[in-house]
């Protein structure tokens, strides 16, 4: 039998935005439901990193306004540092297109949702995205963008001048969207995106609806996280091919140094001992055998240091505690954290508050909040990582067996998330994170039991200490009476005296 | 306070090859054991969809062999049709590049699976992948390939002539892998590629460990699906656009009837005059607001006809039951499908078996093994659409209570199957397809119910034909004795025609 050969002309390669356009539901599009809930998330990501970026209190106006039955028109406002003019089609109309592509902590780092939301608008809705715009160099300019599919290129639908009183930025899409079934979603995502960033304010504004306020918890910005030097363990084959091409002429050892995080001279010099490796050589000249060996090393050499923090920005215990508190009344809680640690190279931290409360109502024990560097995640739940770990856990072993009150909020952050697919909904099962999370489980477990019991144990006290008040006061008064004291003893010092014994015991 | 604008500099583009490889867990590459595992499963696919193009029965070789702990070599033969010498490059080098970008049933249809197979070793092993192919055209071509992540384009590192005795293609591939880990995972993909692709022979060479042969239960190759217009419902704006764009000075009426199928001149009268529009315009001329509201009225007609199903290759009542009864000695099963339907235009078929049998080991009622477009899936179980729908169903009404032994086959086909991500390891919920995911569930449920009560009933009547039988043969005998009969009269026959009686009296 005589097999064809397959025709050359059947073989083409496709840009990622048509990529994108044929698999939406990767990236969080799946039906108008969905579509509606990450067009509001993505717009929001982008506003609060943009405000974090100029430095100021983040002030975020949400407008939810359906249309038709099926069209909805999101607009969403900030009082972020604005986009550059000569960027603006870019950002807006091409997949895979960004400034976040460096190494430190942000909410959205593909380059893809945004645009992503523009392309549904335009394709159910046949709307272009209206972005309007203002830098501290401009007055403000509004624009009118499409995308052009198959080459992945934006294309200007118009451009006009208009003022903005302030620097920021508001973007209006119009999409097919479900808005009765996407609003309690949506509602959820601002409230809890007020507890991970608790010094923005945010307005909702669902037209003919709801009118809410979220956040506002606090005056104080975090510092802003810094680009790091990429960690040793993150230099695979290609990182260090690249990092190579920047410094051909460097020596071996200064170039570690200037290369990578937690390598000071030291410690190179250490390092390329152990791999017997002359320090001298100029890099550019290395074979690749040899750059092979270094990078196989560099990975996995376990003298290095704990990568750095400041690429970070974890909630923090004080602001984590008392977001919570402003938002579900919740009083007892415990906080606990861990790292700065790596995942393949990549530093993250995991912060985890498990709280008591009325206001947290599920079947789950504990009911779990999910956040990835700020942003909480809704949708997704059962394959993610701190779901999977949370079932491993005997929360009734920590004195938790009520359901229906028990909420545990857990916040991994770092420098690149390692999320299962492009929508950013749930976080994927990767080397050493599991037994991070564990082990924070647990603590969180245990410490919530002593300050439970701690919690009750000051409870009883109180009742005691109030029942023992009113008794002593009675005696007292009685004893006066029968004795005819013209003056009564001071019934309250005396308490306080005694009880102030009964704590130094305690305390001992 | 003055905001500070952000640098222009600051942002750029990335290749889809760069995005993958910050996110290579969305493509299925979260760790050494999964890294290794989706190297095999897309190699896999690529050579059974080579196979069933050359129209031959695949006889796929795979071969794993641990070279270092943590370095394993990868190698997956075939009798396909080989891959032209103009495009190896690019189809192993470049991602999103691919031939199965048309509408049919495939098993990959992202052109992404192998290239991160290639960029993953390169990364972790510095290994190139090797190609030896061999087209009708060629006597055969050895290519030793990398990826080009920046560019997203592939580096040619060597090229030779090498003869290769049949016409089909070897891809090797060295990459760090978990083999103790990944083991039994691959096995368990290549039997049950051996239950989807039926007519497939896998060979599995663990070096040193499994010598495995699964699949070949049938020499009858399915038809090979064929490439279909696009339905109605799929005229989302920009493939309108796209498709008058190709036709853009034909008249509205035959335009719709060459551009799409379940349109012919009738029903694009009907649906033209149900919408209001002159069939006699030419396309090319219409108005954006016109080709919008064409767009928004294909997509939500009610009286196109459902898809046609010769995109698409389902297993089939015949060779799913039989692969499964050969595969895991179930007897007791029960089959259902559904569609050919559409959802968001793209035909799909759903077809399911329910088996007992005492190989199916899981603690879950019942086990859930799902597959689409005949591959197996393996990974993210619980996030899946099969198995949200399958926690609906009161399963022990149909008679299912003893866990352990009960196993429910799904297979999803489609021309677009709606991935959650990447990686295609699951499917996500969309639109129509959870309900009839959940008819399909009770059906087969219900036949089960049926066939099992029939077999139960069927094995009482054995046993009643048996124990009368022996019973009357004694009878028989002893008469004749007692009557002195020189022959005793045939009890066989008479028990026979008895029975038949009884049977003729059921089968009323």
């Amino acid at each position: 039998m005589m097999i064809e050969s397959p025709s050359v002309d059947t073989f083409r390669g496709i840009s990622p935005a048509e990529f994108f356009y044929r698999n939406r539901q990767m990236a969080g599009f799946s039906n108008p439901t969905q579509a509606l809930f990450t067009t509001v998330r993505e717009l929001v990501e982008n506003s609060l990193d943009s405000c974090e970026d100029a430095g100021v209190l983040p002030r975020i106006l949400i407008t939810i306004d359906r249309k038709t039955p099926n069209v909805v028109l999101v607009s969403v406002s900030d009082n972020g540092t604005g986009v550059p003019t000569d960027v603006v089609p870019e950002a807006f109309g091409q997949v895979l297109y960004g400034s976040k592509y460096n190494s430190r902590q942000r909410r959205g780092t593909f380059g893809l949702g945004v645009t992503m939301s523009v392309l549904y608008g335009q394709i159910t809705a046949d709307s272009p995205v209206i972005i309007h715009t203002r830098t501290s160099d401009s007055e403000g300019m509004e624009y009118s963008i499409l995308v052009d599919v198959e080459k992945n290129a934006p294309i200007i639908h118009w451009i006009k001048k208009k003022p903005r009183s302030e620097v920021g930025t508001t973007v209006t899409v119009e999409l097919q969207g479900d808005l009765p079934r996407a609003r309690e979603r949506i509602i959820e995502y601002i409230r809890l995106s007020g507890i991970s960033s608790p010094y923005a304010l945010f307005e909702l504004d669902i037209i003919g609806h709801d009118q809410l306020r979220f956040g506002g918890f606090t005056k104080t910005l975090p510092q802003l996280p810094t680009v790091s030097k990429p960690h040793p363990h993150a230099a695979d084959m290609e990182l260090l091919r690249r990092l190579i091409a920047e410094r051909s002429d460097a020596r071996l050892s200064e170039f570690l140094v200037d290369s990578f995080q937690q390598i000071g001279v030291q410690t190179a010099r250490k390092f390329l001992k152990f791999i017997n490796q002359d320090p001298q050589v100029i890099v550019g000249t290395l074979s690749r055998a040899d750059v092979s060996r270094i990078s196989h090393s560099l990975r996995k050499y376990s003298e290095f240091g704990r990568p750095r923090a400041d690429s970070l920005s974890p909630i923090g215990e004080e602001q984590f505690l008392r977001s919570i508190k402003a938002e579900f009344e919740s009083t007892v809680m415990s906080y606990g954290t861990r790292g700065p640690l790596d995942w393949d190279g990549f530093p993250y931290i995991i912060e985890g508050a498990l709280a008591l409360g009325d206001k947290f109502q599920s079947n789950d024990l504990p009911l779990l909040i999910r956040f990835a560097n700020r942003v909480p995640l809704l949708y997704d739940t059962t394959d993610d990582v701190f779901t999977k770990v949370l079932k491993k856990i005997p929360w009734n072993k920590y004195g938790l067996k009520e359901r229906n009150n028990v909420a545990l909020f857990v916040h991994f952050c770092s420098t690149r998330v390692p999320y299962s697919a492009a929508g950013k909904q749930s976080i994927a099962s990767v080397s050493t994170i599991d037994s991070e999370i564990l082990s924070l489980y647990r603590e969180l477990g245990r410490r919530l039991n002593k300050i439970s019991e701690k919690h009750i144990a000051a409870g009883r006290y109180q009742r005691k200490y109030r029942e023992f008040s009113r008794a002593f006061k009675l005696i007292v008064k009685f004893s006066g009476e029968v004795a005819g004291a013209a003056k009564l003893p001071d019934a309250d010092q005396m308490i306080r005296k005694l009880f102030e014994v009964d704590d130094d015991v305690k305390n001992q």
